[in-house]
């Protein structure tokens, strides 16, 4: 009894059911109390459809319920700092999407109530799970590369979202990078110090009109002394192009994308073998499983979840200052960015953290 | 109302457990109402673990229970024919794993027990609804490879099953080989006519003890001419070797074995890249599931399931030939062997089918 | 001046001419001083372009001139045996064309006179001196597959030969698996003991016509009690098909084709890469030169080729051996062939052993 | 007779002597008539091997030969252009290792000199005569990626060049990099029009002494709108890295390393293959010989080598921008370099240009 888990979900949205779904199917021990949505169609739908008994607009019924011990946070990414905070007051164990917040104001107040309530905070970078990755991280940090020299990652999205959603997400670099800037911080096991970013609009004008770039490389240099380059398209034809290399003083680890199949035809024409899985949800399927079995088990635990606020917060560091980087065409220190809000902060409501 | 297909397990072993697993969590509209075990402890435990509401050692509750529409029977093999008959006449559809029997006479008086019934009977070879296999059957059959010419199948298991359990296999070419008999009939189209099958033990004496080999290559000829070879052996160090290859007029479709992930290490000793994965449970795992899924749409359409049980016998009658080849150390055609069973049959109990 | 080797070719065909090219400039301190062909122009053609200072229609010309310390007999395979004869009395050491003969009693006794003669001997297998069949070889005899169980070759070639070659080429398993039967002895490290054929007519109905197959595999046993087979196709149409793998108690190694290059495409479509080599002369031109490399290594060390007329000899034997099983549809020992030569022999002309 | 063509190579070092085996051995009608190395030892003993009737340490003796056609200059460096200088002057066509010079004004004085005299020069860019590079580059020009959008090149060595020759070589950027720049334009079939490189001692601490770096990651900017990366580090344990990317709006041409063979061992620990050829001899093995096969026929048809002058030009300019953007820490355009260098030059020298 005392092994059982509850939890409720707000958001209902294209990741909101993939994590209702792994509660319900895959998650033995926990149980979906209820689905929040503000769209409240969207939300009884869910819940009809995988059996859970509750479900509305207002997301305040889960926090109000006692029997729930944690919720996830699979809204917008706007409400994403404030829900936190509700959450953290609650008392509630707290999964949230990422990014925190695109400012660092609320992405330390989210980070700080959750603290402060002693709650735990686990952010979905789910690509931190994903086996080929993860075997990559195990294979550095187990020094079969030796000392990390160079670093590169390749994602590319198969095609770009819409405009509209282009234009309130915060930039390329928050959006999509900041899921790339967390697996170098993972994968390299230091610190970005440094980034220097260079963008172009070569997939969709419109995304250039939105002020935003659709191709770029962002070149990334780490406490530990290492460098790195991100390759970010927000249009490969061939599907979902996520690979990641780690080179070092004693050789390189790579993982490549994954497939249909591993089955070929050779003809007269050549070999010819799958292109790569289409989208996220086809690459990471596993990989979104094993964050929630994660989170679980960090809770049960009662352990530091795998990926905490902290690493939300370095992502958006690092997207902040290659936006920076972009915009003013020169190498960006994240101790600049983080400095001047530090400042900033400092200056006006200081008080609060005291 | 309509839709909600409701099923009993007889059978809580191994893959009794996997297929209830399937049922619960991944085939929405599908209920498992009650599982059956001859260890009642067993179908208590799984039934318990998923939350089925029955659970006994005595199938005939099942087969009595008139809500329940189909059985899976995963019980040990020398139980299937029988079960099939059983389950036939009370009306269930059927799902049985392989082999329904190691003889011709249980075989065909239980296929023309669900043939008189009425109902549909779909054998386990789980293989066929591998996404590799299946990608270079439909390969074939969209004239990809042109003509077929040859066939190879690799098919080692990384480690041979108990010596007592060797002992009642009714022999590798009835236990092992008859999946391999079984894809070499989809792969190419056609029915294999003869076979030559050489073997030797080279991996426990224990098996030659029992009187059978743990290495052996099977040669099979095809009715359409085409040519094939299968390769087994019980013991892989490295893990399940599941191979094929098709060749024809216009090229050649291979599926290669599946991996637990793409990761590379590149270090001066060279590439090091993952092992295939350990055994079917891990290389067969959305099999399992894509087998049970056309088993519900064969019941929901109304239709043949993809493997029948004529598709049961093929194979037996291959293993059957294999099994005399290796003995007589001589091409033995399949006619030969159906035709004794004919003949004996038609002497003995030729009412029955008249 | 003692290091200098002089030698003759004996044959101006597509062979002897890539013979002729590495001896000329791939071979330091190797001398060509003669090219003989009974078709005159080809040897003059061949000569000219290199730069070598005789020619003509005679090779008893090259036998009878003493500067010269070996032969390269590239002629018909109907004429090998009788020259290896004449050179073997000339004294000269041999490099020959496989097969030696298409019948024992002409292989034995080339054998036999190279051996009176005290010249050695080495038969033009150059597949043993491909990279990656030669790592193979290596891994097995280093132990690293542990005990040898299961042999495949796959071995297609892109295209049949002229239907007047196939008639006289003694069949496909004296013309082209003969090869394969070296690399089977070659990768295992023991000696076949029977084989078992089977063919089929898929490519072109003339080779039928001509009493020959286009398509077979053949079974193997060998003397340490492992199995193998061997898939030969006339025609690929992805080029040529040469491929193997030696499975073991202990692991598999096998090697792959040879493509042109390492590049990809990847499209909508999927992954495109290069097919395999297009036939002998791209497969095997690095092996070319390796065969006469290790030839003159032999001369110049005074120790026993890698491949001698004994391997020559064993290669014949199994491929009469699978003539005979093809022919009668039985499993065929070669001890069996062997032993009837063997009494023929004694018979009539046991004293010209003795 | 009018197709022979004869030739003097000056500098018998490792790449002199590369290109010399080459003249004699791989391209029929060409003769190598003299050697000319400052040490004569080097010259008299590349002479005598290959059987060339000339040797000694003074080049001009090449130059002043009536008979010699073309020069192949492939000793150090800061020897390169004064020798196309006085080569062009002499009527010679000229074949030049890379880099032309370490600065514009000599470079810009050779390119001059050779277009006065007529003569044809091509740079030694092996690299773009690799047969995968070259398929990638056939790819993009063939339209199968479509409008470029991002570069990768991967290019490491497998050990640093020794201190004393790291102090005079310009630095990684002109010493290394120059390749990359090269092989980047010849890939996208654009301009680099700004670099921004980032490097690093992660190597040899001797490195960052001698005022270098041994690490680098240089982003660029192409003319065309691409952005491109290219990796460098001065050791890879397990060899020579030298991989291209090549990503736009159709799909992805990548060529991978080469190996010495496709073999691979699957045992309990894994599979296991082959790590890169060792470096640029084993790598380029094939490239070096085309590159010259190249020469000659541009020679021979009277038409412009495919790496001109003008490419040598190109990545010196990338080079020095490159090096420049390292010390300063910021984008540096071409043109900024290219611009100063103009405006230099026109103050001082202008009458030369005119």
């Amino acid at each position: 009894m005392s092994d059982e888990m509850r939890v409720g979900l707000i958001g209902a949205g294209r990741i909101g059911r993939v994590h209702a779904q792994t509660l319900t199917r895959s998650l033995p021990g926990v149980t979906l109390l209820g689905v929040a949505d503000v769209r409240e169609p969207a939300a009884k739908s869910l819940a009809e459809e995988l059996g859970v008994p509750w479900w509305g607009a207002d997301y305040r019924r889960l926090l109000d319920d006692p029997r729930i011990g944690a919720v996830l946070i699979c809204s917008s990414t706007d409400t994403h700092a404030g829900l936190i905070v509700e959450a953290a007051e609650a008392g509630k164990h707290i999964f949230c999407e990422k990014p925190i917040a695109l400012d660092l104001a609320q992405t330390d107040r989210a980070i700080a109530a959750a603290g402060a309530a002693g709650v735990k905070l686990q952010i979905g970078f789910n690509r931190r799970f994903d086996a080929g990755f993860r075997r990559v991280h195990e294979l550095v940090f187990a020094g079969a590369v030796g000392a990390v020299h160079l670093l590169h990652i390749i994602s590319r999205d198969p095609e770009p979202p819409p405009l509209e959603y282009v234009r309130v997400s915060g930039g390329i670099f928050l959006d999509m990078t900041i899921h790339d800037f967390d697996m170098a911080r993972f994968l390299v096991g230091s610190e970005i110090e440094e980034v220097m970013a260079v963008g172009a609009v070569l997939v969709n004008p419109g995304i250039g009109e939105a002020n935003d770039v659709d191709t770029a490389l962002v070149t990334l240099r780490f406490a530990n002394g290492a460098l790195g380059v991100i390759d970010n398209s927000r249009r490969a034809v061939y599907g979902y192009d996520q690979r990641v290399e780690v080179f070092g003083s004693r050789g390189s680890a790579q993982a490549d994308n994954s497939t249909a199949t591993s089955a070929a035809l050779l003809d007269a024409g050549g070999r010819h073998t799958d292109k790569p899985l289409y989208f996220f949800l086809e690459r990471y399927a596993a990989a979104y499983t094993a964050e929630l079995q994660a989170f679980c088990q960090a809770l049960k635990n009662d352990c530091e979840p795998l990926v905490a606020g902290c690493d939300g917060r370095a992502a958006l560091l690092a997207g902040l200052a290659a936006t920076r980087s972009l915009k003013e065409g020169r190498p960006v220190r994240l101790a600049e960015v983080d400095g001047e809000w530090r400042r900033s902060h400092s200056g006006t409501g200081n008080g609060a953290r005291a």
